[in-house]
């Protein structure tokens, strides 16, 4: 039996090929989360557990497209920076858009058990995702700044109603005595009725997650402060944050490689070659919670990010 | 901190609505399938506990769209027709595309250890998903008839290589005995080397899955003819696949209610008003395994699937 | 010298088919046409010259595009309607687009001195185009529906702003005058004031001009009844208008052929070969100024045009 | 009567945005140019005419669109460059497409007499266009210099082609002849058989034609050097073609201003304000057959181009 007299069907298929040499930014967003987070009794403001999920989700993304080279997460959200040179798929919209839906989803139901040791699953969430093509690094940039000065304003301001929830308040007096409310008066009022200085609260959830490839030319050698996230997320486990610890590494002074047997020096000697510039498509995945919207020192140590 | 300096990055999303008073086929299609079968064990040429869950998967996607009126499955991948008159997501394709593979595979991980109690998930699986649009009926039908001859010659063949390789043959030696052979020959082979019918192997494997809605008002009564998915695959579980008898049964008649009431009767001759039509959006989702290349009775059975 | 290091550019340019098997109507407009008409002294609220001229520049381009079947012209817009099977360049948008709205513009000049023998044209005009898909046969005759109804209900406004316009109201007046009337208020108007019944004016003026080809093997004898649009705009020029006369043909009972030699009549009965139906794509182009929203008898007369 | 029932047929109409902050160029082709050209007994392996009537057209553009800041053509073709920032209909692709391809067409025929004095037009020419987006000003020059690329490699073989016809020889040996070669055979065949060397055509010939923009603040004053386009067009006609004249100007240095009226300088002293920079969006056009593959000093003179 041949197939031939339905395949015409296939022809319906309209191609939808990305823009060459532009950069792609995919959103993955949380379908319905309010009701899941309620369902799993997510801890109000933040959720470390949670958090760390949607890390370990985003990092399963990259592993799989050495083309993305930076993400960016806050609550049930993440961002995917793909290299504007990305050939992956022949740059299928479609294909890329829905890969990495699904990568997103099952990565985050498979590890579930392990961020939520004692919280089971009840039912399987969803998250949806989009395609935005930016021209040139300056959107980029702009971009990731939308998002961190998004997670600034939701962390303050779910910050501040959920102290007054803890401290008895309804929902609605919540809602109400926020309203209209500025930076300096949430600041204010965390600081005076709740001695909270909101600068001191932890990175992770100012500035939300960073995920960057290292160049693994330079983390040869044993370094403290530089901590791939397989080890944070995967070796210690969801119950040990190390966010923020991570976050205070400076990064800009990359660990040196440790001493060198001489047969190593003998041949780097004879090689001598200029080594070739790190693209940001293969290496150790970082987290950071560190800021982007400047452009010292995040995006000027990693200018590969925006080529 | 005002967002509005980055807020004009979102200018850069540009619509992408589906055409509209078109038919879209969503298809989802398992990412590398081979070597996850392979590490999972899956029992060739056909596990039904593996069928089983892409069933109850496809099922979850139409529990979420009641547009999707029709859904038909086939080893790894999976199409499901959204009704002409569908406004979900105001038709966004990239929303709806990247929907339908994130619950699509949240499902599938999800429901995981019900079907397979006894195969640990090794690692998250991923499904790509893509969108066609078909202005008539004609195209749509052509469509699923293309996937279903798909499934018979897939499954035709993959029946006669395992008996080979079952048999001792080597994968090198099964595909040289297969190549350039037809139908008739791979059916003769079946039955002179296995003894085996292909007619009579399962419809299940033949026929590929089809999930469509019932009209709830004829299935009032009980049935033992009509077994909704619900039913198969949640209450009595995957180890006792009723697929086959499923497909035995005649839903062309679909069963008389039981005895009724005097008060529903009554309740019913008050109000007499003709019964709106039945839209396939909404009623119990019955699995199937049936013809619906031919137009009787399938199509001609469920007019509103092509409206 | 080699091109192709710069070649790669050529690789931006993405395709833009339209969808298979749907209708595809064109519309060309007039881009700031009521300068146009005021440098060029159109007679109100209809100029013959301009309208012919219009018909002509539309003829030119269904005499390019075999796949347009029909074309409805009314004031300073045209719409194309293309066959469904289309497969003229591809069916790339942009190609298909760009050509009709060409050669549109381009006969409009070119035969501008035909038509306005005694007003030369001053400055050259722009006429912009797009293409809409329609799935479906309703939609076509909606959008055509659409256009005719749009023509009367100008045609009606504009009958009255200017009858009071020759009666020496301003502008302003004129419009004050008509704010918020309806259809019957501005027939009494018309009638009342300017003792015209707004039914007896040329078809012309109130329905638009239709453009279809018809069948050459039912127009081969003499018919006074039947007149294509060559020999009306070409022939006796456009100084004297047959739109009505047109109009008024019954198209239903095309002319019978005239009296065959007997060689024609020998080798029509050796054939004896069904004849093919017609399918609108050859043949000469005739000129209506009939009502196209009814089904009866303009649609039904001819089944092609929505095939 | 209401127009709102078949309305619904407009919301078909599925927005095209060009990609925001993306160089948009859009080329014009000669349709069927061959014939035309036969038809209209162009000179070979050149028709000046024909070229500044097709400089003419494309002025006629540029003067529509502000935002357009370059034009190359070539033959029968006409890429124009629309500035990043441009925001003109919205970036609706359609509708700039189709507008530029008529606006083109409309000058092309409104102007032919200007050009072609002896020659009248004997049927009316059609060109096709389609806009292609670029994200870096490296494809835009990229894009430019595969057109005069292009330019060169056709002039060069039509040089040849049209000497050895017009040498006697046919057009298949012309052809033969050709086979194979390169540009320095070429150059070779010219200088050994024609005498004729290459390098002493005219630029117009070898190097295409470029419209800019020049800053109107530079020009006040008279110059011989600098001649705008509507000038060499308009008031000298097409019968002196200025083209190589204006090739050899040195437009690096622009003119100095003439002498100014004291009111004048010292209106200028008292504003003193810094020059706001020359966009290239007003100011008199004109023409160049001048090299653009190289940064100096076409692009780097005219930073704003590449904006």
């Amino acid at each position: 039996m041949a197939n031939s007299q339905y395949e015409y069907v296939k022809s319906y298929e309209i191609p939808d090929p990305l823009m060459p040499n532009t950069f792609a930014v995919i959103r993955v967003d949380g379908h319905a989360f309010t009701k899941f987070c309620h369902a799993h009794q997510f801890e109000k403001p933040n959720d470390i557990r949670a958090l760390d999920l949607m890390n370990r989700a985003a990092k399963a993304v990259m592993q799989e497209f050495p083309d993305i080279v930076l993400a960016f997460g806050e609550s049930d959200e993440y961002s995917f920076l793909m290299r504007r040179d990305a050939s992956v798929y022949g740059r299928r919209r479609s294909k890329i858009n829905s890969t990495v839906a699904s990568i997103f989803t099952s990565n985050y139901v498979f590890y579930w058990n392990e961020f939520f040791p004692n919280t089971p699953l009840r039912y399987p969430p969803t998250f949806d995702s989009r395609v935005v093509l930016y021209p040139t690094a300056k959107e980029v940039r702009d971009y990731f700044s939308w998002r961190q000065v998004d997670t600034h304003i939701n962390n303050l301001h779910n910050t501040c109603y959920w102290a007054l929830r803890h401290d008895g308040e309804s929902g609605t007096e919540a809602t109400k005595l926020l309203e209209g409310t500025f930076s300096d008066n949430k600041n204010e009022l965390l600081f005076t009725r709740f001695k909270v200085n909101y600068n001191n609260l932890p990175e992770y959830f100012k500035k939300g997650s960073v995920l960057v490839r290292t160049d693994p030319r330079l983390t040869k050698g044993p370094s403290k402060r530089d901590v791939p996230l397989s080890q944070c997320t995967e070796t210690s486990g969801p119950t040990e944050p190390s966010g923020s610890a991570i976050a205070e590494a400076d990064l800009s002074a990359p660990s040196l490689p440790g001493p060198e047997s001489p047969a190593v020096a003998k041949k780097k000697e004879r090689k001598k070659k200029p080594l070739k510039p790190f693209d940001g498509r293969s290496g150790p995945i970082t987290i950071l919670h560190t800021d982007i919207i400047k452009e010292k020192p995040f995006w000027e140590e990693r200018p590969w990010l925006l080529e």
